[in-house]
């Protein structure tokens, strides 16, 4: 069977390189991706898991808990990170079983039976949050995971901690600068209540890049539950200020429709709104977003819980050489939402 | 271990009513749902797997395909029913392995390595079409298997292909005569090119109800692969006739989405639009859409494959005596789209 020596060797770069290409695809320049790739598909390469499995008698699969249904706009974005999962894992020769829980400690139920069953070796936590009990039971119980979400909270986070997650604090400051740069001068922010690690990090970059002083910020921002008709709300009360907001920028695409509708019913339809995740609802109404790199996060996850090769082992929780986290930066998807006019009551 | 004798018992009702609320509880009475329902909360009546896996040693795993990612917004319905898959199943106490597939002699390959691994027990495709290749194998091969989907353009379909389907003949059909009590006379279709099973029924109900000639329903259709722009193209033509048409019902949401941005650059922004499957798009810009019952569907498909009490084995294909199939019925959801006015340029 060929190995990442094999294709080092006939795409003429390091193994290293062939690494980068199966596990980080994004800091490889697509010439050599190209070349390495045409490699791997004439030697027949398979990076991983088979030889392993049959070696070890591991069925090599992945568990992750779906997040609940909710609306469907905020959940898109993680049933594409799962779908994303599926097909990097199959890629991989790796399986996936998804299960639902009630919470922190259903789903440590779950992962505790499907562990000491072997029916899962490793977990994708999807989302953490502050003082995550979830994290430390799995360290200690030695179960290979990765969260797509960082230790929220932890003054010392634990280094066997392996984590994946999207910085949205510089996607929402580069959002905000971008505004300001376009002659915004008073930007809203409408997110989630504090603690929350994610929506406390995206307000951040909304503070530093927005360049109001306190009071103003206290008067331009709104914390609110996600949902349609809570951006909603929480714009018209922004929009009835004397001075109001010359734009505003959401934790989420929920929010962010609800502020656009709010907008139109103010007559303020070319109020420039932004929104997180862009997801299929922000591209159908025009709505500008903050997009998380879905394929990067789910490439960098596996990788992290697979070793950068591919067919390494199963992670060494002890070992102090291998990276144990990625930080990725999300990008601003513009769209010109000034000819937006949306029907019904969002808070009907 | 509580049984369903038990739980009938304790509720007063039938074993045959037990089984309904658990496999079928649209068909059950409200109160009489509640009543079976506090039972087996009360006696703690867990319907299933655990005590058949003890004893037979299989994973009770069920293994499903995940479509190719696409738009974002025909998939969401997909994505929903695999979400409810995995919530339904885990309260059944079976799992779900989710993997990805170039085609379906590639599913059916994965459908064997799982298979003879004794990895999973039992799989749901979704979507079938015209001579489905997977089913006769699948059968041949006594794979337990239901499909979302049915024997399309089978004469004489398998007996012991269990399926279950969404009648969008008959919701495009309400839908259509919802418009023309409305006053609407003429309701163009705009759909995917045949065969389709799928895309041929919902044709078909819009050819049942719109009231118009051969020569009227040749001027007033119009048949595209899927896709935002492709039903902006197709409104297009028809928005250009001479008299054009005074209502539109489409195949998807995708279609109809793109056929309510040709209405409004063709100043028509009040012309109702009708798109498929009420996806969270829909909802968000105030699209009417015909929605499949997901609950239903996923109840009713775990009912076929692990028979009406749950507790059963895996089903007998030799049976004769077990319902093999199901089709349920769709409803309109009718939302004011007069006042919706998108962004963008859906052909760019």
């Amino acid at each position: 069977m060929p190995t990442v020596d094999d294709v080092a060797r006939v795409a003429q770069v390091s193994r290293q390189t062939v690494s980068n290409v199966l596990n980080s695809p994004d800091i490889v320049r697509e010439g050599t991706r190209a070349r390495v790739q045409q490699a791997i598909d004439d030697l027949g390469y398979r990076p991983h898991a088979s030889a392993r499995r049959l070696r070890t008698r591991k069925s090599s699969t992945i568990g992750v808990r779906l997040d609940p249904l909710r609306d469907g706009i905020s959940g898109a974005v993680l049933d594409r990170f799962v779908h994303k999962l599926a097909e990097q894992a199959d890629a991989r020769d790796l399986r996936v079983m998804i299960f639902t829980a009630d919470g922190h400690d259903d789903e440590l139920a779950h992962i505790r039976r499907l562990r000491d069953g072997s029916d899962v070796d490793a977990f994708v936590l999807i989302g953490t949050d502050h003082g995550d009990s979830r994290i430390s039971w799995l360290i200690d119980n030695r179960v290979p995971f990765v969260s797509f979400g960082r230790p929220w909270g932890a003054e010392h986070p634990n280094p066997r901690h392996r984590w994946i997650d999207v910085d949205g604090r510089s996607g929402v400051r580069d959002a905000v600068a971008h505004l300001r740069a376009s002659g915004a001068r008073r930007i809203g922010w409408i997110g989630w209540p504090s603690p929350s690690g994610t929506g406390d990090e995206r307000r951040a970059g909304w503070v530093e890049a927005c360049g109001l002083d306190e009071a103003d910020r206290a008067r331009y921002s709104a914390i609110t539950e996600d949902g349609v008709p809570e951006g909603s709300r929480c714009a018209e009360g922004m929009l009835a200020l004397a001075e109001p907001p010359d734009a505003i920028v959401c934790a989420s695409d929920s929010l962010a429709l609800g502020a656009l509708m709010a907008a139109q019913a103010a007559g303020r339809p070319d109020l420039p709104v932004v929104g997180f995740d862009d997801t299929p609802v922000a591209a159908a109404v025009g709505l500008s977003s903050i997009e998380q790199p879905l394929d990067e996060v789910v490439a960098a996850a596996l990788a992290l819980l697979f070793g950068p090769h591919g067919d390494d082992v199963l992670p060494n929780p002890d070992s102090d050489e291998e990276p144990t986290h990625r930080l990725l930066v999300p990008r601003l998807v513009e769209r010109r939402s000034s000819h937006l006019r949306l029907g019904g009551n969002p808070g009907a």
